[in-house]
């Protein structure tokens, strides 16, 4: 498999995250989101959509974290991303969505370039930034109140912790205080106890810039 | 079961279409967005999370329009939302996730209130979810070139057209011209034809407002 990816990109992150908790070898392509090449015309005709992550499988390009995630999951089902159960997996796919919906796509570069068009300096972006992130990661915590143990469901690895470590990467990045979530933090704590979560680190791709 | 609704949004619509695709009787109960109650505490005592919709099933709550939806798939799998390979589901998911990641969360009406609050007037804010509409609709219409026929994926009705509809509901709101995207249309008139969808739109709610 291809995985088109952007080592800062968390979108992307949470797919490395699937593809490493399997032992699924992939090709990386760089795609650098700062230079645009996510709108270059080769990589549109790959993904109309000019959104990181994409993976190709054989001749199948695959869009959008979330669904590549859960493809993985079917098509490779051991060690499993998701609950056994339905309620289960419906709570692991609400947590993950308050990540992947309500928190990433209004923060994400496109977002904060057009509010700069708008006018808006990097602090007040950064100020839009922790705002969302707080809203969400409230949520969270109480999802992980009501249903997390060693993560954010259950003592299981799932899909949302996938989506909650590159989370909390971005937070650091815009100067998010994060002791307002301790069990955030242990969930994390516990995803990168694990062997297969560094390979996946922006640090470790092969595009990391010390920039 | 119980949905909490509130007319216009349209993550509760794309659950009330699923409702009523498979023919699951719910009794709903308003929840008024504009009058801020999402934000009261015996909301927020079931849904911490303060948004819509959320589905109570017995003693089980969930929120998260695509999980929940996603959960009544599974749990009352005739008609389906999702199709019958792993290929396909992860097409449809992506095709859905376009819209309740990529296009609504960016747009809704908590980010309007606050653009307003950052001092952007009504016709800013049109504008901007104007933007995003557009550079998702360009998306679902490349994956209707590529996958779709009567609807997005194929001859099927699938979780992809139920967050379609409503966003194209929402698109006219904000005076979006809707002429680009063709096969939007026609496939939001393939859906209308269907004798389940009418019941589920904003102006058939209790709450449903002449304003």
């Amino acid at each position: 498999m291809t995985l088109y990816s952007y080592w800062r990109s968390s979108a992307a992150w949470r797919v490395r995250l699937a593809l490493a908790w399997k032992g699924l070898p992939a090709t990386t392509i760089p795609i650098d989101l700062r230079a645009g090449e996510q709108s270059a015309p080769d990589y549109l005709a790959r993904n109309p959509q000019g959104l990181l992550p994409l993976l190709v499988d054989g001749d199948t390009a695959l869009g959008q974290s979330l669904a590549i995630i859960e493809y993985l999951d079917e098509v490779h089902p051991a060690p499993p991303l998701l609950p056994a159960d339905a309620l289960g997996r419906a709570r692991v796919r609400a947590a993950a969505l308050i990540v992947a919906a309500d928190i990433h796509p209004v923060n994400n570069l496109r977002i904060q370039t057009y509010l700069k068009a708008l006018g808006h300096d990097s602090r007040a972006v950064d100020g839009w930034a922790r705002h969302w992130i707080a809203d969400g990661f409230d949520a969270l915590d109480a999802f992980a109140v009501a249903h997390g143990g060693r993560f954010l469901h259950g003592d299981a690895l799932s899909i949302a912790d996938l989506c909650l470590v590159p989370q909390l990467y971005n937070a650091r990045r815009v100067a998010t205080d994060l002791r307002r979530w301790p069990r955030l933090l242990a969930i994390e704590a516990a995803v990168n106890s694990l062997d297969f979560a560094a390979p996946a680190h922006p640090d470790n791709q092969p595009d990391a810039s010390p920039a």
